[in-house]
């Protein structure tokens, strides 16, 4: 399996046969680890990057996990295959940036991703379609404890895995969710939520982490505190906060319906229109349509298994998923074009929507 | 017949057999005349109007071009029945709103009207689908010689036919046209034709005459003077001016696709979409967004006898209309929703926009 091979297979976020749920869409925890001999990457020389990275890269592709799996120097890859690793939330944006020593290794089904020299020596990183804590967490902390076997880590019994920023000391873990939630943003509730997950200690983010914006109404949520507390005491807190951002969702749904269906129904049925007629859409305005037609999906206005469908499109619509269906680097207005031509022949084949079945 | 049969049949406009032109969607001329006997409707007494309604009712339903025709005093009619006629363009805003003694007479075929105490005493009216100016021309010069032979009209040998408003004055004939410019409104040029064609001595106008918006990009152009030429004279020098408008048009067109296509593309498809998948369309909006479809049948984006289809929907979805189809009055939002409902299903017959063959 090649890059390219990578690329032309689909990941369990774009799988139609993964299970979806309404609201959330990604389930996935992140744990950051050192090796103890080595200074951190952000005070390495290049010499001690590279060998951070040989070592690590040695002991993650001999894990089981990582068996027929890939791994990458980032200087291997051109501009148009890093941002696809972004695009599919295999790798951060730093990393995509990063210097002499930085790469990666990803396992073959995508669900899991190694990645080495971004702001630790390593970040471990399991993802999976939907609200599956139970099953990533397990899976990471196989790996994670196979890959203790292999690597003298960097920690404290004081203070648990050290790591290169003071937030991430102690467990070290990021467990985290992509949400779905275009009714709390239709409503305008998003910023009371924001305001109360950050003091219940959770941070909210857009679709690409830090700093990104929360295009299709995508937010992703994570624990902010990493010390004091154990991995499962973590998670669960945070399952308890989305839990409570899930419901609020839910009910958002209703009232909007209540009150005023014919005014989200337009807005899902225009959507609908737009993505099966448009010539030109951007990225920004096609994730906000294609949020619209989930939330149709999940109203029953669109069969379930469309689903799928608007997960799929959600990252093969960004741009270097356009760019790479179209066999090369594109600008922006020939990307439009083309991710049109796409969205047309794929809502083609999508029914049309049956308002009767929301209708109450 | 009456009323309500009237209304259900559709009028030349409406009718998908009547030939269809790129630019120009109707033809019309009106004649004013008024009673040499009677003062005019302006300084008539309720019993004076009573009487002229008397006198121009006998002699207009006795022609032979109203045979099997309709007549009405405005009295009789409900709002919405004048609504009505107004979106027909069969009669004007100010008649709709008449005292007593004012009211029509319409031909069987909806062609052909006479206003009865308007602003002036008789205002005879012909309008046909397309350009044709000739046989208009001719049908109205053939009526209004036979009304000569019923009624003593107000004339002076100097001025011509003496009319309420000094501006009607001599041949008190105004010809006009409805033409569709949506290339020439897309690409700016509008304010720069109408300052031009006001210059040449004609008028423009929206949709539905002085003081109304235009909607659709429909405007309708007429000359201004009435004194001092012959009645051929003026339709000649409209049609030159006319002619001129429709190649702007026209080029404005050719410009548009060579300069940016996909943007036009875009324009037209996703007025399809939202048209064949909206929930809740104003009549503004649907105007503009009929107008982009009837400018892609154009095109030959959407197959030629679509442009039936729009010129039927122009009037079908004015908010008379949409009522009256609905059985009865209702409020703005309703009609939105009754709107929406009736283009969802117009456009699910009507075939996808093909964009290859209007791309060069």
């Amino acid at each position: 399996m090649n890059i390219k091979e990578l690329f032309d297979t689909p990941s369990e976020l774009m799988d139609p046969t993964a299970s979806k749920s309404a609201v959330v869409l990604i389930t996935r925890i992140r744990l950051a680890r050192n090796l103890a001999q080595l200074p951190f990457p952000g005070w390495s020389k290049e010499a001690q990057r590279r060998q951070a990275f040989d070592t690590c890269l040695q002991a993650v592709t001999s894990l089981p996990q990582m068996k027929r799996g890939l791994s990458f120097a980032i200087e291997e890859l051109n501009d148009l295959e890093k941002q696809m690793l972004v695009e599919r939330h295999l790798i951060s944006r730093e990393l995509s940036q990063g210097k002499a020593g930085a790469g990666l290794v990803v396992s073959r089904d995508q669900s899991c991703v190694v990645m080495i020299n971004e702001e630790d020596h390593l970040r471990i990183q399991y993802l999976r379609a939907g609200f599956v804590f139970k099953k990533v967490w397990t899976a990471i902390n196989a790996l994670d404890t196979e890959l203790e076997n292999r690597i003298d880590y960097a920690f404290s019994p004081e203070l648990g895995y050290l790591t290169a920023c003071p937030t991430n000391l102690g467990t070290a873990i990021r467990a985290s969710t992509m949400l779905h939630l275009p009714a709390l943003v239709i409503s305008g509730q998003m910023e009371k939520v924001v305001r109360a997950v950050n003091q219940l200690g959770m941070a909210v983010r857009g679709l690409f982490g830090e700093g990104s914006d929360a295009s299709g109404s995508i937010f992703q949520i994570s624990n902010q505190t990493t010390l004091g507390e154990t991995e499962e005491g973590i998670i669960k807190h945070l399952t308890g906060v989305l839990n409570t951002i899930v419901e609020q969702e839910l009910t958002a749904r209703e009232k909007i319906l209540e009150a005023d269906a014919a005014k989200l129904f337009d807005k899902i049925g225009r959507a609908y229109g737009i993505l099966q007629n448009g010539f030109l859409l951007s990225s920004g305005e096609t994730m906000n349509l294609l949020s619209l037609i989930r939330l149709g999906a999940d109203l029953g206005i669109f069969p379930e298994g469309q689903r799928a469908v608007v997960d799929r499109l959600f990252i093969e619509c960004q741009p270097g998923h356009v760019q790479h269906a179209a066999k090369g680097e594109q600008d922006p207005s020939q990307r439009d074009l083309l991710r049109a031509e796409k969205l047309r022949q794929e809502f083609t084949r999508m029914p049309a929507p049956v308002f009767d079945k929301a209708d109450r």
